[in-house]
């Protein structure tokens, strides 16, 4: 059949009809075909590779978690302040209403079937109505449910930029971002946070990363694992930056008002007319339900820049079909009802375990404690010529002293360690004595803690004091 | 600076050491990347372009739905056959058990964080639990949980395939497939069903498509929108050609045995010692709950040829952290203890109903129904020249009366539409009666109906029957 298919090449259109040439070329094709399904059925079963987006798929914490994973010390109690989820110390507990408005759900029968991609209009509603504000004023719109925070991340991401393009994201930062954008060949570029001076963003630093295939600036505030709250005038910095080189901003506010010390929490939509912002969040931090997957985008297009965008988070909402509909039926209650005493209860235990840590710290010779005002997290410094580098500091931690935190690295921080303080004040006593003593253990001589020491637990920016 | 950048491209290495040569270099490329952002900072805001991969995430349903959103006929009341979700007609509700357990999972308190990505321990426990078979054993480790079954198809596909590779998928077949392969630049090639032929996969058709880029084979069976339940037989042959030509199967069983009259399903990957079988599961449509969002995927690799797919799944399932953490608690009790008259009660509506649109319908000319023995639906040709096609079938039997179903163009199956049978017997009937009415008013002279009709609603594959 092969060479006969060959051959009608070098007859002229004359020479033939139309409808013989037509189905020569069909035997021509088909005899290509043939070969190429006869050479793959001749294969044998070999390993087949994944996808290179699978491959390129990493989370670091994962790689860092392995490379600290030593058995703890059988003599201590396990203290776990490894982990960001709110829920594991039993101290952070979802709120009553939270509860008996998904018991309700459950029982209306009325969430159990799919829901719109983008989530039922009164979830919708329920988000707009609560983050609504006379100088970013939104509707249900405006808002795309996602099953958690990390999938409104996802969409917003993967709906803006493309291959090659480059996406800006705070070094250190959740490393969610980089996760989110490598598979889709699209560069995370790290700018600096100032982390000796407060944590606020090294504008000059940033600035320099820009260019015409930068196609979003991801602001995370409060910050993990920072802990920082942003003041309003940085913030209004990063704006005029965003606003002069027309970037879209994406706002990771899942920390949201978590804030403690009196560190207020600005959403960046309300302080700008101008910049387009696509607000990520969701009541995992907040309403300390990380488990229950309920997140969600808020469009902020002031010029309607991003209808196209839109368009396409829409698109790319259809894919799983929306977070668990059970959820969105109570989250209308939820968030209207949480009583503001719960929010407070929160915020009063971090903002007691970030003193005391800060407190049983103070004075170490070769740590230094980023006082965090924000967020559940705290970030340590630690001296690598006295203590080694933050991977050997926290395997040893657990090795010694059983108290699990996660090495700086795993957010782009080497030099630093990170601990949740969502624990009770006893738990993260015992545990900051145990990093004291540990510290200890590795000196020499045992560093005089004086009020007038220089080094220690004083945050050195006294914005954020 | 810009000049004496470019002048040090003119001289010569030996006329400068190495460290003017670098600081130089440096020089260079700071000027070029200020020229860059000098350059975007005199831009305007301009509309923002969606992602090329947002704009290629395309589901064909909404576009079908919208040519088809026409106002119903206000002197009938709506009869809704077009939507897939079983929870719609409430006479499908969700198994006392699966409440319970839910209600169960939530009061316990230790299902608000985060579990593992792949899904918490004891819930792929309870699906390996259930699913396991002596030909095809499975434990925990061979389980992802996702966020429903559309999650599950779409990192099997994401974590097999890259940009060129093709994926071999039914037609008709559900829209999500390619909704899925193409933002990814995956092809998905469609292979026919045989629709006038008990709608049994044309493997002949199927074979030519294969060549060496092909993946994947996606396998629907029990199949939306056929209703069509494979027999053994037929299901032997498509695992032959799978192993034949060495392609991983992607089965998509969330009919699983949803099915009746006598009709068997047989899970895939119990008939193949050998082919490596990736199938996509949930409790969307058997438990009936599509909303709670619940699926998973269960990798059978016999001879251990997706241990680097398994690595990309577990990958792919980190970006959004698994389902719902509350229904992973109640999914145990939900697979192991709901009775077995739960889904025989939901098998007998399911039934009856095909069994009435059928009989309703019988021997009315140009048009003929594929009887279904599986999941919840039924195909129903119709005669193009007698009725127009199937969009404006389907407009028109909305408009004049208020019976809604999708046309078949939804799902590549131009010429039919198809009916969601879950509703009661009496809205059933009442719905094929007004499609008798609907087809009949378009003929000039009514067909006799007699038992010896050739046209009309018997299946013409015996197998099936």
């Amino acid at each position: 059949m092969y060479p006969e298919a060959i051959d009608i090449v070098q007859v002229t259109p004359t020479q033939l009809t139309k409808a013989k040439i037509v189905s020569q070329l069909r035997l021509h094709e088909e005899a290509l075909r043939n070969q190429r399904r006869s050479r793959r059925s001749k294969m044998e079963w070999t390993p087949i590779p994944q996808s290179e987006h699978a491959a390129n798929t990493v989370n670091p914490i994962r790689k860092i978690a392995d490379a600290v994973s030593v058995a703890p010390n059988p003599e201590k109690p396990v203290i776990k302040l490894h982990l960001g989820d709110p829920s594991l110390s039993g101290r952070l507990p979802p709120s009553r209403v939270a509860v008996e408005a998904l018991h309700e759900s459950i029982n209306s029968h009325r969430h159990d079937g799919y829901g719109p991609a983008v989530g039922e209009l009164a979830a919708r509603e329920a988000v707009a109505q609560r983050f609504t504000h006379p100088a970013a004023p939104i509707t249900a719109e405006d808002v795309i449910l996602a099953s958690g925070c990390s999938h409104a991340l996802q969409m917003a991401i993967e709906g803006i930029a493309n291959p090659g393009d480059n996406i800006l994201i705070p070094k250190p930062g959740f490393p969610l971002y980089s996760t989110l954008c490598k598979p889709h060949g699209i560069e995370d570029r790290g700018y600096m946070l100032d982390m000796k001076n407060g944590g606020l963003i090294n504008l000059e630093h940033l600035e320099t990363l820009i260019d015409e295939r930068t196609r979003a600036l991801i602001v995370n505030n409060p910050g993990n694992p920072t802990g920082v709250v942003f003041p309003k005038h940085h913030l209004e910095e990063i704006l005029e930056l965003a606003s002069r080189y027309h970037l879209v901003v994406i706002a990771d506010e899942v920390y949201g008002d978590l804030t403690y010390d009196g560190a207020v929490f600005y959403p960046l939509a309300t302080l700008s007319p101008k910049v387009p912002i696509i607000s990520c969040d969701g009541i995992a931090k907040r309403w300390m339900v990380p488990g229950w997957r309920m997140g969600w985008l808020i469009v902020h297009d002031r010029f309607e820049v991003l209808s196209e965008v839109r368009k396409g988070l829409v698109a790319l909402s259809q894919k799983i079909v929306g977070p668990c509909s059970l959820v969105q039926g109570a989250l209308p209650k939820i968030l209207a009802d949480t009583p503001e005493e719960y929010f407070e209860h929160n915020r009063l235990i971090i903002s007691k375990n970030a003193s005391i840590v800060s407190k049983v710290l103070k004075g170490l010779a070769g740590v230094y404690c980023l006082n965090p005002h924000g967020a559940m997290y705290m970030m340590i410094s630690i001296d690598k010529n006295m203590y080694g580098d933050d991977i050997h500091f926290a395997s040893n931690l657990i090795k010694e002293e059983s108290v699990f935190c996660l090495p700086g690295s795993a957010f782009s921080a080497s030099g630093w360690i990170r601990l949740v303080i969502t624990q009770s004040e006893e738990i993260t006593t015992e545990a900051a004595l145990r990093i004291r003593e540990f510290c200890e253990r590795r000196q020499n001589t045992f560093v005089e803690i004086t009020e007038s020491s220089d080094e220690g637990c004083d945050i050195s920016n006294s914005e954020c004091d």
